[in-house]
């Protein structure tokens, strides 16, 4: 049986999520990652590199996902509040993801080691704001950039700072209304940053 | 000269919320919290008790002191914007601050050493908020502890995930005409949630 490669990469990839996710990249190391993957150490290193590369390779890979998953496309004003919607909606079934981000966030030295590639996700996100800006289907008083983030972080804060969510609400992650209800005002304040002042309000 | 209990205590602290900050509550030992304070250990554990009550004690240090520079008081449809608005400087200028929250946040376990002493903190800002949705000051769809929530999301996610703030802008928190941008957008971004929708398009 020839060796399954991809399949290899794709465990060595599950496994480092999973770890780093839960100790960060500080706190595990690339032995801990090839046995939770069931192969040797120097297999993970000819495919991924040494753990900071394979961080990243994390990072991004988990990113794309979300990004597959969410896209950001504005055709109706609306739309702004379902991608809101969508992010908090992946960020809670998938509570790895932003673990990553806020260990990368805790790490960062000013860039990450695939930034540029980074950036161009990022920078297709803004234009799509910006177009719809241009179309009037939102408000153009926020920089495109600035109003993607401030949606992301909306949406996302809840899984970055979970002990304040549960304080101020008197209620977590395991009562499935109050995470319909924190949907719900993610959407509504998603909508309210975005839409255009003339529209009738929502 | 008798021997300057509070001093020491504050010294501790200021050590710990260093340590902490840098490292985070597993990455730290109350060795190098004490040799940092200049202490023994042992003054250490009789001021603190363990590391997890000295940790809590750091996180509630740091956030009553937020608290109090930066209280959530509604005058006005606009103080919610202030509100934004300092909570991003108070973050900007103390960064220990955004880290101590994360690392809780990726340490937390469904509930923080005396989370019912902090519940009153943001129950308190909770009933700020739900008076000034009373007077008519603010618009009242939004349960006010979520508003509340999505306000200090807006703030504080620039420096929970700065590394993504810096990909979407292009620019980081070294340019100070970018920080002022952002800070802006903050502020815009928590009225248009917070307004009542018969007040004037702002």
């Amino acid at each position: 049986m020839a060796w399954d490669v991809e399949g290899t990469k794709r465990r060595i990839l599950q496994a480092a999520v999973a770890e780093f996710a839960a100790h960060g990249p500080d706190g595990t190391t690339v032995d801990r990652i090839a046995k939770r993957a069931g192969v040797n150490r120097e297999r993970v290193y000819n495919y991924y590199g040494d753990k900071s590369k394979l961080f990243s390779a994390v990072i991004r890979s988990e990113l794309d996902k979300l990004a597959a998953a969410v896209p950001l496309v504005i055709a109706h004003t609306a739309d702004v509040g379902e991608f809101a919607g969508g992010t908090f909606d992946y960020q809670q079934a998938h509570p790895d993801l932003a673990r990553l981000v806020l260990w990368e966030g805790l790490s960062d030295t000013g860039s990450v080691p695939d930034e540029i590639g980074r950036t161009d996700l990022y920078a297709g996100k803004a234009a799509a704001i910006a177009a719809a800006q241009r179309a009037g289907l939102l408000d153009d008083t926020l920089d495109p950039a600035h109003l993607v983030f401030l949606v992301i972080a909306l949406s996302s804060y809840w899984s970055a700072a979970p002990q304040i969510a549960r304080m101020l609400s008197g209620s977590d992650v395991q009562n499935d209304d109050e995470v319909a209800r924190r949907r719900a005002a993610v959407v509504h304040a998603a909508q309210r940053i975005a839409a255009p002042r003339t529209t009738p309000a929502i």
